[in-house]
């Protein structure tokens, strides 16, 4: 259907609802969408509740139905109404709109419904569409480009403390060994993943003196470098701050990625002029 | 009451021992006041200790009608006191010291007394009011305003934590399973939110390998992610920081609002003249 | 036997050894000292685990008399030579050193040797005098100027968390009740506390939906303020850095206190003229 | 065998393969060791999962051998291309080198391999030795040289949280007793550390309100001063970033130490010129 070429003039009036967000409608269509997006969300989760699922089993069945059928006209209007379909499709957004559609009938040909709700989850990566439009995408982007940033720094950092997992809970596991609950290497890794990040479940505790005073190293160890992350984030986000400028708030026409520069004449992504409405 | 229009002579000098801390009056009010909020409190919270009520509840609720007559002599004594007591009663610190005394009156009404003591808890606010004339009271600006500033950035912050966790505690629903104390997608988003920010109380643990994998990558996440808001308070308060002055501790005699800034003339909401004494 | 005053010339030789670390008997005073306090340390818990003290209780025994006897000698001393003995007596480390040595005394009156033990795990303090002498204490001060320099800021925190713990403790209290183990307002304060400062025991957890929706929000808010006192002390510590000297490490021949200055002519705190040897 | 002196043209060869990293075979020979230092690694763990070792025992042990004769071909390898074999083999990595290859041969010896498997764990920190060739190094870099400059701050830190452990954890055993699970003195110091990190097991908790009051003082005394080694790191780690150069990613031909500066004509270590192939 995205090879069918539509009238310019009722396509680019689609288009303005959809990705717009200056004309009444599109303000509309985005508040409808966004409250359809949390609905779904709560009746997946509400389905998954035994005792909910077994007193309103048709409501919830029904209202995925509604759900998805809105969905897929969604879908299908996006791909009408951008100029170039593909790149849509295969884009991070397009992929994510298709996964929310697809589970319901899929459900024909699967029993296993469990398997779906993951499927379904991820129709709360969409409420990112909407947001992005609004003013907090400034702050959004400074903390997404901060991360970026420390990307390797925060890669070092995780590998560290899992060399150090590995080699305190082989440890661990020695001292303590199976008859206090260290009942493998993995496990003991696990364990010691557990207290170095300072989460500490409790189900599984040293029982020995040497695995206490071992654990109040790691202990001591986590409490003290949980500070390398945020001094790391700290720095970058501090050095990120201030450069970010508001959001020009549109879609580019042709391929649907957003307009960051409000001052941009062509689409960074496909190069399509822009008309600056 | 509040439309009796009494003396201005001996109104004004009530006014000056409530609001005001310069004279030996207005120190001592604020002295007693503090005694009488914590004194109400501790009784709530002994109340609610079954042992201690056994033995003495008629002590405590003597204590809790002295209390309440108190602080309703209090709130009749501000509302005349100040020139619109209309502003008063409508603002913020009038309704809380309404709410702290009404319900021991309601108790005539309402026989679920523990419903009760959230209300009654609620005079712990009071305190702030007499905390705000001390010299505590600069720093705490310091802290709300950079809580303020960082206010969107902590709204995308605790937005991304609560995504993570739904799609992360849904997947740990389809692996774990009911079997394993992972009885609903709710409850197991509730694990994922008492892991991702490291509490771990330890009464849900994941049992299977997978299961323990994924858990590992949610605590590592979340010893990551602590970094963000820690890194945005430290840049938003260290931008605000020293920009404060010493407050002039006096409040407006028209509206019981706080005089800021030492040099006013006018207060900032209602405009009456301040005669800077 | 402060009153006594002994010939300057041995009290000075006394006094470098004990307070000096330029001459090797005062460094190996310094070790020994060292050695003892920790010792008694090790003694102290040791005796506390009732397997060892049924084993070694005469060992013990004896160890806690020779320490007691040899810290006797050492606060005499320390009484002689500094030339204004009630100074130091009544200086935090007098009453320390005093306090270090007495428990084996009382323990002639006294039967419950357990009360004792705090006072004996005081000598622990005592670390910290031969500490100050080394490389470290212009590190410890500036930690310990950036703490006192944020001293208001974390009273108005902690009071702040305090207030968060106790409005949603009694909320807490209300909705989960005694029958899922929060049994009164204190308690529920006491796990408000334990949830809020991601410590997580996990011996109260919630039970019902609406509980355990609260704890979340409890979760995220002790999750995000964490960052407060971080940024606070960040921000001071950050400030008086750099600020320091390398310390004398000297103390007054008169009063026993520290030489901070290592140009100073006189003793900060009793005026007595430095020699600067 | 380091006697040997091989002729310089293919120890050449040998040495560009093993050290270098711009060769095709020099990156074959990386990602290859890369591999079996992993594949080790996870049969290490893999053994010592009961159910695992029973099915696979066989395959663990011959994948086992077949890793150690790697590690020992590679061993004789590196000492025979290095023009100083000493000072590679007592060399950090040439310890570690040593200790990868050992423990198999050990095992006709010793027959408790569980004892062993520490010293298998160790292979993963020739990890580090391919890691540094990589683009990480730099960040690694960064951070260690942050934490080395923050070592003597860290030190006072961690011996501060010991000593506030001991004096709580005694005045905890003394309140709670052996009745409230708090056995010893040692035990409770155990708990408060694990209480004052924030990891709160919950194997152990206060049972008594007076117990209550000090764990609530404790956590937030641990949920206080987690801000001060954040600071401290936080403001090393500022003062250390954008201070470094990409590496070179050499080593020197003659003692195997990496080659920081690319534009060093002589090894900083040993002074053999180096001829910037």
């Amino acid at each position: 259907m995205s090879a069918t070429k539509p009238h310019p003039g009722w396509r680019s009036k689609i288009h303005t609802i959809i990705y717009g967000t200056h004309t009444p409608a599109g303000k509309l269509f985005d508040i409808v969408l966004l409250i359809t997006i949390l609905y779904s969300i709560v009746i997946v989760m509400l389905e998954s509740v035994k005792s909910y699922d077994n007193k309103y089993h048709s409501f919830f069945d029904i209202s995925e139905w509604v759900v998805t059928i809105l969905f897929t006209i969604e879908y299908i209007l996006r791909i009408i109404c951008v100029q170039q379909p593909k790149k849509y499709i295969f884009s991070f957004y397009g992929i994510v709109d298709l996964l929310s559609t697809i589970p319901k009938y899929l459900s024909f040909f699967i029993l296993d419904t469990q398997f779906l709700a993951v499927f379904r989850a991820l129709r709360l990566l969409r409420v990112f569409r909407i947001l992005k439009l609004i003013r907090f995408v400034g702050e959004a982007n400074n903390l997404t480009r901060a991360l970026k940033q420390s990307r390797s720094k925060i890669f070092i950092f995780i590998f560290f403390v899992l060399i150090i997992s590995v080699i305190l809970g082989t440890i661990m596991y020695l001292i303590e060994g199976p008859e206090n609950g260290f009942k493998s290497i993995p496990q003991s890794i696990y364990w010691c993943i557990v207290t170095l990040t300072t989460v500490g479940f409790g189900d599984i505790t040293p029982q020995t003196p040497l695995g206490q005073m071992l654990a109040t190293l790691i202990m001591i160890i986590g409490y003290g470098i949980i500070a390398v992350p945020t001094g790391i984030i700290s720095a970058e986000y501090a050095s990120t701050r201030g450069d970010t400028k508001p959001n020009n708030q549109e879609a580019c026409k042709n391929c649907g990625v957003d307009i960051i520069n409000s001052d941009a004449a062509y689409c960074r992504k496909c190069g399509t002029k822009l008309d600056n409405e």
